[in-house]
């Protein structure tokens, strides 16, 4: 709860209709939901030319354009759909693709240079890591496990369409108050000792802790951290060398009305240049405390982070006054941020990636116990990995196994989710559904062409032919 | 010093005649050096072809295979010349380079699939890794830091030349003599602390140590497990969590004789299929424990990990029967490995490599101090980063870097390095450095084609068109 701008979730936000778990403890807790504002138009700041549009699609009057980027979103789908949700390293072509960087798909996929644009928003929004330095098979996992690129990248619908009134932090705050004593603050772990009957645990500050199991919830990048004894299977040490976290600087800016609104634009514009990809309203449900979210994501971050706060400010304001075309975006009346890559126990955020090679090679040690120590957090789930919904599924899968060890459920009860992605990209698609991608059109064209060619010239090319022959 | 089979370099070992500082080393500590044995002829295992050569390129009796390579080679080389041995981010091309990974390189400048699968053995030899893994960026750094393709693969006047009679460890053994009671074995650090005068360490047995700066020379990665007081700078903090060590089984098989060099073979064998790709003869120089070092590489390695020893140790005869094509491999009379990816406190093996976007992004924090900590470690030296001779160089700036701040050296006598590579790949390709690339062949074949085509087919062509503006 900040002083001046009441509460700002500067880590995990948004809650989307889709994300079961999530919304059952929000109920449980009797915390109220809120719907992000989109009400008005979002805006399109891309490659110098600017539009306002509303929906998913920017309204590109250019069709081959149309057509590619819906060529591209449906082709990511309907190859998400070939990932087994829980061993993405069995998916049929699973070493091709995650012999790619994301980039080197765009780069053959694409037709268009606007669509590549775009998807680098896309992956840098929802990755916080730039198209290149992710493997493809990881993309597509994680976009599969929150049931395709529509609900992944959507406020109305989809993943950011909802936050908590009074900030999702009440989740943890309210778990933790639960638990009671047995939630420790500031006491990281340094060390786990497993012993034939028991797991011993040392704190920073030397405190030991005896249990019979450990679940593990922290990003599997921060085991480095810890002394394991005895040490870590070879590739469970590897794969902890392999998982970064995403590149992000989480801002807020606060202007004393949401005069945006009043000028048609909801708050989200999506920017190919200037310091925020994507930014979106954060103002309370009540009108209180108007204010834009936006992300500094990915390179923009590692550029930005030797700036002072003040000077992103700065930037950040001359940004949005840009990208919304109103200068009254640059007389705003406070400003927050966290710098994720900061926090070093978290190491970045939202979540881990795999740079090419590793999912495949690694990946299954992130779901595999080590003895009596059993692994959650939000990348070892099969559903919205890397969101809050995907850590409750991972937490309640952690804990089932534990139960399960200790006789308490039966084997069946253990990891109970479905193997397969369920995606449904198809539906709010209804136009471009049935139009055919670029690359088919082109063939259409070409054969065309080609026919006519032959038609044409076909006396011609026989006497050349005949000609060649004498 | 094995009781059965005498000194065995499961580590670092081999030493070039164009690394001075090792060299240097050696001559102080009154070692001697020995050449490995490549007298007979290396064997070619690939594709189901079997062939035995001498020198570095082999045998391809088809001269687009051999134009090819040649090509690539001479591209790489050239390639790495452009790159400022200090500053590999600095590169003209280096964000294109970085955002590429060696088999996206591979795949581009590649025409035959043998240069492709050769050029895949030697990133896997050389680098440990698989060339989906590694940014192009740093191969090209790292290949120039050696001197140059040639260099970096040879035996024969390369970085594979000689070996110390009596083990390379006796380097460390020495210096650590020189240092008396201030090495301290088995006493991993766990905290630095930095105040205004000192630094503090504690080792995981809680001692602390005090003094007025830090020098690390541990490979980067490694750097999570210790806490830092204050923490480390935020980049540095991502740095460390994508820069993971290489992964490799290192094996000595051992024979009563070295009957392979009767056969005409030198004991050196490349193959594209089996568990090791690269092995060379590591009999003494007296003659003596007769013996074939074999690396299992990269994603072998991986594949291999959950084997028994004894089971690689089957594998691996098997598989030198098969690449020697000589059934005596089957019959060894010892076997010694090191699972290199199963050191804690190595992390893997040979050095760290980059995944893409990381060189250009990070690269520039291996070498910067963090307040009163520096960094040395093969991985920050502008020389053979990787090798023995690095880990030398980047020791001795380190010191360098020290003495500077405790005012008893001057500014000019810190990194004294040349800030470009000393690559000298052309002189040994005499007949293929005057040959064009497969490239420029088919350039030239184009064009004369094309040529022809419009001498012949002109007045049909300009009738044609006649015909269709009609």
């Amino acid at each position: 709860m900040d002083p001046e701008h009441g509460c700002i979730d500067l880590g995990g936000a948004y809650v989307g209709q889709k994300q079961k778990r999530v919304l059952k403890l929000v109920k449980e807790f009797g915390l109220e939901l809120y719907n992000i504002n989109e009400k008005e138009k979002t805006v399109l700041n891309f490659r110098n030319s600017w539009s306002k549009f509303s929906g998913v699609i920017p309204p590109f009057w250019n069709p081959i354009k149309l057509l590619d980027l819906n060529h591209v979103l449906r082709t990511i789908d309907n190859m998400a759909k070939e990932i087994p949700a829980d061993a993405p390293w069995k998916a049929p072509k699973a070493e091709e693709w995650d012999a790619m960087t994301m980039k080197e798909f765009i780069n053959k996929i694409c037709w268009t240079s606007t669509t590549k644009e775009l998807l680098r928003i896309m992956i840098e929004a929802v990755f916080t890591v730039e198209p290149w330095e992710v493997s493809l098979l990881y993309v597509l996992w994680s976009i599969g496990s929150g049931g395709g690129v529509e609900q992944v990248v959507s406020v109305e619908g989809g993943a950011q369409e909802m936050k908590i009134i009074g900030g999702t932090q009440q989740l943890s705050v309210k778990l933790a108050e639960k638990l009671g004593n047995a939630v420790k603050l500031s006491t990281p772990v340094v060390c786990i000792e497993q012993t034939d009957d028991n797991v011993i645990v040392t704190d920073l500050h030397g405190n030991k802790y005896k249990g019979r199991f450990v679940i593990s919830a922290v990003p599997q990048t921060l085991l480095s951290r810890i002394t394991f004894r005895p040490e870590l299977p070879p590739l469970r040490q590897q794969l902890i060398q392999r998982i970064p976290m995403g590149s992000i600087i989480k801002t807020n800016m606060f202007y004393s009305t949401a005069f945006w609104r009043e000028e048609d634009m909801c708050g989200t514009a999506l920017s190919d240049s200037g310091p925020v990809a994507a930014c979106i309203d954060d103002t309370k449900p009540d009108g209180s405390h108007p204010s834009i979210m936006g992300f500094i994501l990915a390179d923009r971050a590692r550029e930005m982070v030797s700036m002072t706060a003040e000077e992103r400010k700065q930037a950040l304001c001359e940004h949005y006054a840009k990208a919304f075309r109103s200068k009254k975006f640059l007389y705003p009346i406070g400003y927050r941020e966290n710098n994720w890559m900061a926090e070093e126990y978290s190491g970045g955020c939202y979540t881990i990636y795999t740079p090419p090679g590793v999912l495949t090679k690694y990946g299954r040690y992130l779901f595999q116990p080590v003895g009596k120590i059993f692994f959650a957090g939000t990348e070892t789930s099969t559903v919205w990995s890397g969101y809050i919904e995907g850590a409750i599924q991972a937490g309640e899968r952690a804990a089932s196994e534990v139960l399960y060890e200790m006789n308490l459920i039966k084997k069946e009860e253990v990891w109970q989710e479905e193997s397969s992605f369920d995606i449904t990209s198809s539906e709010p698609w209804t136009i471009e559904s049935i139009l055919p991608s670029v690359t088919n059109i082109f063939h259409f064209v070409g054969c065309i062409g080609l026919s006519y060619i032959l038609y044409k010239f076909y006396p011609i090319l026989l006497n050349a032919i005949q000609n060649w022959s004498i």
